[in-house]
């Protein structure tokens, strides 16, 4: 076999939601072949992980991976001044180039922390890809696709994800395409459903966002006579194949139609807070059954790209909204950035759980750090007190990409520098150069 | 001199709030006794901080800190339930060893992660105190004091208190004793003001729990016929040795009488919305001039002792609960967790922020890694992006504790192993031997 852990803790997210002690994992040809106490045989990669939890890689399901490049440049700022003064700007003076360095720096960042897989949505697709390939990460790249400027805007753009679908299909394993309509208010009906008609047709999802904010729930209805996911649905977007980004502000009808139609939802606690947006009613989402999953939406409205974080945040948040510290327990927040994201993203045959058959995206974290002592409930610890620091080995699709701290597929450094010159060189083009901090300048 | 620190990002939280490039500090005798470009002369210790960022040590105002013990044991339940069935029969075991050893585990996770002074409240405070003194941490250590089970409890821990204040003045200077009056529902009124007269004798501060629920507020009204801080100033307790813990369900009214005394407030983001206590109006509190500090709380509500990961919740959450994303801006939240902090301990002269002649309780903070690029607004980053875990230098006193992770007063694995038996010693005590897990048994 090519890779085995041995004795860990492993936290499978199987069906019956095992944690087994001391149990050993095998990977072959990227594939999980055998969890049992035991396993026989030799294998090229021996990990040794007793005291340490085995666990699936997380799944972030919504972000702007090359976005790092913004971090905070621009915080604490009224989210309309943030946009236009702050953002668009910048994102306005973007080139290939500098997609690549953020995404690549993403994908370092995710891979850090234990997130093995991510859902994208951004310009310069292929950039994204680019950095997928190289880092060794599982990325859901969505075409964003919008017409707010015109029928042909949206025609360009959805010959374009169109041909993506295609090239994509067969070029790389661990790259999946989705259509990203941006949002219900930038995209018209028509575009809408195309993108459907269009996901149907390749078998593929839907990621789009919808009610992040009451601002542009209230001047929808204004608009279209009714809420975003009642105009959704009347049109018959909706399915089960649709992950909507935020849904912050829904009404109570909302919530049983997006149940009806299966609709998945990517939850963004800490972007939604810090952006002051709302808070999504995420328990109730999961009490009616809606599969819930977790995003750290873009660096530059959170600042980092952190499921550990986005776990804990989104319990917490959730218990002092519903002022009940037994909402959202522990375990269910778990599978939000697992189980339920591998589901949300239409890959749950695939990751999202330690099961044989599945592909080997595993992470380890280690719990011989001050705070994870005394080693209580493991589902509690990952949650409550891990941090994405505490990740010691990585490894997707069967191929180990970071252990002990050092990284086998890109180098840390480097890419580090090569992000911090194109976020200058973009920012600077922008007009904008001293949103960041220079340290040699000045010796 | 002892300690050179060359060439960092220097955040001095001075008065100006001068962040200083390519700056270099010098430590002799435990205090800081230069902060320039050059410094001439040799050092014992010299420290590269290139591209890091060198900052005033970070201070926890409100702690529990052997409750490490209790980490991820019991959560996810109502508060009452929380505290009757699972913390108070598990701390009746409490023996003076589990408190020792519950406590150098804490100081080791708080200086981890860049805490160099903490505000306890707990039992045996000799056994905190003798692991301040091997951790090399500053404390500032409350003696516990109430009466609800008569004059004569009050009486005892009041003389122990009195003890500790004449002995602990000049045993070890980094430590101070505070009076710690649980709570205006757990304390008479005779107590409170025995408290004040001592504290007032010794010249210290008193470090007590206020409005931390609802319903404590609630019967403490039917009880006195007024709310907790108005009852406070009514008796005469309050003023600006005064460090309320919670301070979250208050009236307006109340808010203008902390101001007008000089209460200070020690914040627990994390703990009150895990217990889904309530949402502490701190932005509200900034702008009327009370004094904020941050605390983690015990690590059973927490379950963490990171004044990192608080910082940001701290912003977070008032900006979502203000619906304002200009809410509390990272450079006041960084205030809360340092000179703040300090004010709020009566410790002000000597720590809180760089500046000569204070006491060398300085961090280090490194920035070279993924989720610290690029390197923008070094406040935003501390604040929104950094981890417990950057931090790669800690000194207290002007000794250094940790240098590139390793530790040089405690040893790391030894003390987690030592907690790690003694927690299971004191659940076994209490009947509740199965709240923590065993990898070993099963082998």
């Amino acid at each position: 076999m090519d890779v085995l852990i041995k004795d860990g803790i492993v936290v499978t997210m199987d069906k019956e939601r095992r944690v087994l002690k001391n149990f050993s994992l095998a990977i072959e040809d990227g594939a999980i072949v055998e969890i049992a106490k035991d396993i026989k045989g030799e294998a090229d990669f021996v990990i040794h992980a007793r005291n340490k939890i085995v666990m699936p890689g997380l799944i972030n399901t919504h972000t702007h991976a090359a976005m790092t490049l913004f971090r905070g440049s621009a915080d604490d700022l009224p989210l309309m001044q943030w946009l236009q003064e702050e953002i668009w700007p910048v994102e306005a003076k973007l080139e290939p180039k500098h997609v690549y360095a953020g995404s690549l720096l993403a994908c370092l960042e995710m891979l850090s922390s234990g997130i093995t897989c991510f859902n994208d949505m951004y310009y310069y697709l292929e950039e994204v890809a680019r950095s997928v390939a190289e880092s060794g990460i599982r990325g859901v790249l969505s075409y964003p696709l919008l017409d707010i400027a015109g029928e042909e805007q949206g025609e360009k753009l959805l010959s374009e994800a169109e041909k993506g679908l295609r090239d994509y299909g067969n070029k790389d394993s661990r790259i999946k395409v989705f259509l990203g309509p941006h949002a219900p208010y930038t995209c018209s009906k028509e575009l809408l459903l195309k993108a459907k008609e269009l996901a149907e047709e390749y078998n593929t999802g839907i990621h789009i966002h919808v009610s992040e904010t009451k601002e542009e729930v209230e001047s929808f209805i204004k608009d279209k006579g009714m809420r975003p996911f009642e105009y959704l649905d009347a049109i018959g977007f909706l399915g089960d194949n649709v992950l909507a980004a935020h849904a912050v502000h829904v009404s109570r009808e909302e919530i049983e139609l997006m149940r009806k139609r299966s609709v998945k939802v990517a939850h963004n606690p800490v972007s939604n807070m810090k952006l002051a947006a709302g808070i999504a009613p995420v328990a109730e989402y999961a009490k009616a059954g809606i599969t819930v999953s977790l995003g750290t939406d873009g660096a530059a409205s959170n600042n980092t790209l952190d499921l550990f974080e986005e776990m804990k945040t989104c319990a917490l948040l959730q218990k002092i909204t519903t002022r009940d510290a037994s909402a959202l327990p522990a375990h269910e927040v778990l599978e939000f950035a697992t189980i339920n994201a591998a589901r949300a993203l239409g890959l749950d045959k695939e990751i999202g759980s330690l099961e044989v058959g599945k592909r080997g995206d595993v992470i380890i974290v280690d719990m011989q750090k001050p705070h994870l002592k005394p080693m209580s409930n493991p589902i509690s610890h990952l949650v409550y007190a891990a941090r994405g620091s505490d990740v010691s080995t990585v490894i997707v699709d069967g191929k180990v990409i970071m252990h002990e701290g050092s990284f086998r597929t890109l180098d840390v450094a480097e890419v580090c520098k090569f992000a911090e010159e194109e976020a200058f060189d973009l920012f600077e083009k922008a007009g904008k150069g001293d949103r960041l901090f220079r340290v040699e300048e000045v010796l």
